[in-house]
């Protein structure tokens, strides 16, 4: 049922109040940009969505997320004015113990996904949507967006992706109110030109005056009638600091909260009272959904010594969680037949979604998707997920579910040459925090660490390999997250050489080379770095004279070496073998030999070490 | 003088050769993906572009990025058609003694920018077009996109920001042969579309048969005839393998070479000849160009104890150095006025580019800048530099000469929030090789560092903080890469404190409390965390009974505490005080105490490990 307008101008008015109250009150914060939204806020809220102000979790509840993440002091007055939260909650803005921090957390039960790093919001709404057609649920997604953050490429390929899939389920609102943080935006008040961007992009696209509450409703009911096929975009001119004379359309406000001695002149400004009939929130539409809590566990037919890429052995296991739990969603960026994401598609076509180069959009979609209860695997070269770093180190601070596979990590792709090589991957995924790191050495193992990923939640990266290794492990052999093997042992072992995926086999012929010339050594496979296992580490490194060597096809900076590292201290002598310079074209193992990662230079550093 | 039409279809079939050949004999490549384009590449290398083949570093030779770097062997064949190279050079494409690898890298003299991670091609591009406007340069930029990278969302970013800036001198061509990796791309042959967008996003434009010689050289007129001020696309309908039958638009041969065992009969589908009159290059035009060479050496003039933000240092540094060298410039994401690389834009306006919300194309412009000898010194808030990690990790294989500042690290930014903290910089720009990472804790060392920065060769990071902290040195002081400061010492030393920027003054309060306990400690600046001061830090642990705490503000994975580590190994127990959490917001001081940053958790770490 239609809200009535001057219902409407009422919550306009109420959400430039606690907008502005609350970061007076937080002395910092930005309430200019929270003033030029709150007219489409109060219609996209109070008007247009459905939703269930009791139950965050109705799954068929519409889904809003706030892409101008600053204008957060706007959300929590939208949540108070819906009666999610008191007044009280809201004027907590940024204190230390209050959930309503800065810019949005999912702490926040009502928020999908953190943003505050602009350009986000619409991949992840892009992941609601295609959630909704999975799940086949009538809710819409409506990101707000400010026109600065149009600049931002991720919103490109986002509006790309979207018209590709067709998603008319996802509405975009753009609050352009021509100014940035520190000037004018790229196209100021053009609002044609934003349309004409996102009409070219494949969307349906109109304009309007953003404190125009006749034009803001007009153009959601325009976009219903007339939209069709295509994702909807509304983009509205707006004023910063509309309602307040002191702030609107001025320079030097961004970020500014209105000083404490100011505000009863600024909130004298917002007493008119509109007539009000009450609100009551459109409930949401649509069946009840369950989630498929089933088990994911998978059985694995490999036998040993048969040479098996782990990137195969990725899309095999890809196929076996997708059989046991219809959360498993995949993501790829036209790399598919090199992850071999594909073997999902073949199986599963619905389940899998091509993002085309474009991996920003694909780890925001994945971040999405993993809040609408999915559990998505975003693959590509690992070289090329360093694209997607903010999106990723947003999906930490969203706390998201999502897993990733890097493929074609280190120097043993050969060929191709640096720009293709992940070498830097593990350093990114370790400063995620709680984040988990998974490096299968052979096709058991990375069969077992995809089931492990998708049963632990949070962010889960997986490293494979190009080049085929051959089968260690028996088929029945667990990998829990946070555990090592120990591959080589013996009584008189004189030192341990740590690998990892590829260099685990560089180490085992290392072990053999040296074991003929009457020298033993622990051999052990890291396969989770991180949690790495410092447990069995410290304990080899105490019976081995305290000498270890790790090996690894990563750069020497953030990597394995430095997780063993952290992990042993003073207590052992640690030596790195790593990659330490930009490598070059080549075959797999002569550049394995030229930067310093074969068995020849494993059996020289452990010599060195005994030695010394 | 125009090249005769029968020449440039002669180039054209020897461009094919070359490609076929060089991939078949390296056993990789991607052959079908150099015959897209080989009619385009002929027409701008031997009609359109203006150069010296004696000469590469001729500043007016018009420039060309390969952003399909994947199509290298065109590249290279196009040197050989050019008498740059020979066809023997060619024919040792990605062998490891070889610099004409996989995809193209500025090991090659001709090379500007290394590409291969698709879609950054025009952000570099974009670099040359406004470093050939600040040196008043006739020379034009010809860059060669996929279309299956123009899904990239850094490849809107340029757009848009060329647009913005009007580059005219900026040619872009997009080889639409419709097949991206593992299938069509997302726009298949829609030249249509592709233009509209360009159009959108205030570019001319031009569709063409990429095939037809009349129709790319008359496109090519048309721009400039019709083109004005606007940055100019080429958008070109093509087929991948393009000349030979087998391969052409067929699915399933990207990144595949022809077999041996076919290579004659292929390349018997293109032994006719054209009638060919001889090429001459048409030479470069304008005046020669020197390059400033002045030695950038700046005097300082704070007081000590005076509370100054590092950001804001940076930002009189800045001034400093451009007054010195005309070489340097600066970039900015709309942080400006938080980066203080707003004072250079108040005092030297046309060295300053506002690269609005788009930090992928802020640091791919970067690049295209410091190829054309430009020192660019880019500044955003450090956690939006993740956003650009592919980028920067391209400029680390280019060996580009760009600059970094990162502002608003760690918790100390306070209410805004984990999505504005800069916790992960550190150990990202760890793993460039080659890198150097600088942390002032005070504006003396600040401006000092800013000035190294800039004499220095390579990619720099320089983290500046929000706060404001007290000038610590005397003007004089010198700090070159690779050092650190010892700011507390006595004979009597238990413990050494590292710390480096903000955390540099916890170190000090600590000291202060520890001594008024009795209990001495070695405090040292570590500025320098890439090189780190390995002597130094040795040294001190040998004094202090091994005992080193390290305190940081950035995550506990890869930052200062992993570069000490590292350096110290087994001779010393190291302490790492880091941020393990994601942060809420909260005010500053708070903050470093409830993450453990504070002088007093580095009093407690002192005194536990004494203790133990």
């Amino acid at each position: 049922m239609p809200t009535a307008i001057d219902t409407l101008k009422e919550k306009g008015r109420r959400l430039r109040i606690h907008s502005i109250r609350a970061t007076t009150e937080a002395a910092s914060g930005h309430p200019s940009s929270c003033l030029s939204a709150a007219d489409l806020v109060s219609v996209i809220f109070f008007n247009e969505m459905r939703f269930d102000p009791k139950d965050p979790s109705n799954p068929n509840n519409d889904r809003f997320v706030l892409s101008k993440g600053h204008a957060a002091p706007l959300l929590y007055a939208a949540y108070a004015e819906t009666g999610i939260i008191s007044e009280k909650e809201v004027l907590s803005l940024r204190r230390l113990d209050s959930i309503y921090e800065g810019h949005p957390t999912p702490r926040i039960a009502w928020v999908d996904v953190a943003t505050g790093s602009l350009g986000q919001g619409l991949s992840a709404g892009l992941g609601n949507a295609l959630a909704a057609r999975i799940d086949k649920l009538g809710y819409n997604t409506y990101v707000l967006l400010g026109d600065g953050e149009c600049a931002e490429g991720a919103v490109w390929e986002a509006a790309a992706v979207a018209a590709y899939y067709k998603t008319s389920n996802l509405y975009a609102v753009v609050d352009v109110n021509g100014m940035g943080q520190s000037q004018h935006t790229m196209d100021r008040f053009d609002v044609d030109r934003f349309a004409a961007k996102f009409r070219a992009f494949g969307w349906f696209a109109v304009t309007v005056d953003g404190h125009n509450y006749d034009e803001i409703i007009g153009a959601f009911e325009k976009c219903r009638r007339e939209g069709g096929d295509l994702p909807r975009v509304i983009v509205a001119k707006t004023f910063k600091g509309k309602g307040v004379s002191s702030l609107e359309n001025r320079e030097g406000w961004h970020g500014k909260p209105v000083p404490r001695q100011d505000l009863d002149k600024v909130l004298s400004e917002l007493s008119q009272q509109f007539a009000s009939d009450g609100f009551r929130p459109n409930p949401p539409q649509g069946p009840p959904a369950t989630r498929d809590e089933a088990p994911i566990e998978i059985t694995i037919n490999r036998n040993l010594g048969d040479s098996v890429a782990t990137r195969e052995a990725y899309g095999d296991a890809l196929v076996k969680i997708a059989e046991k739990s219809s959360r498993v969603v995949a993501l790829d960026g036209d790399t598919k037949n090199s992850t071999f994401s594909e073997k999902l598609l073949k199986t599963h076509p619905e389940r899998f979604f091509e993002m085309f180069i474009a991996e920003q959009n694909m780890v925001g979609v994945a971040a999405g998707l993993s809040a609408r209860g999915k559990i998505p695997f975003v693959s590509t070269f690992a070289a090329f997920l360093t694209r997607a770093y903010d999106q990723i180190r947003m999906a930490g601070v969203s706390q998201s579910n999502v897993k990733f596979c890097g493929s074609h990590v280190g120097v043993s792709i050969g060929e191709d040459g640096p720009s293709q090589m992940g070498l830097e991957d593990i350093a990114m995924f370790r400063t995620i925090p709680g984040a988990v790191i998974l490096y299968p050495c052979d096709a058991v193992s990375a069969e077992r660490l995809v089931a492990e990923a998708a049963r632990r939640h949070g962010i889960c990266y997986i490293r494979s390999t190009r080049p085929k290794t051959p089968v260690l492990y028996s088929n029945n052999e667990p990998f829990p997250i946070g555990g090592s093997k120990v591959l080589r042992k013996s009584g008189n072992d004189r030192a341990t050489v740590i690998g990892a995926g590829i260099t685990v086999h560089e180490a085992l012929a290392a072990a053999s080379k040296l074991e003929a010339e009457g020298v033993s050594i622990r051999v052990i496979d890291a396969y989770s770095v991180k949690p790495i296992d410092a447990g069995t580490i410290l304990g080899a490194a105490k019976e081995t004279g305290g000498r270890i060597v790790v090996v690894e096809d990563h750069y020497a900076e953030g990597g394995l070496g430095d997780a063993v590292l952290d992990a042993v201290g003073h207590q052992a002598r640690v030596v790195k073998l790593a990659i330490r310079d930009i490598p070059r074209s080549g075959p797999p193992e002569a550049l394995l030999d030229q930067y310093g990662i074969s068995s020849k230079q494993v059996v020289q550093a452990v010599k060195d070490l005994i030695k010394s």
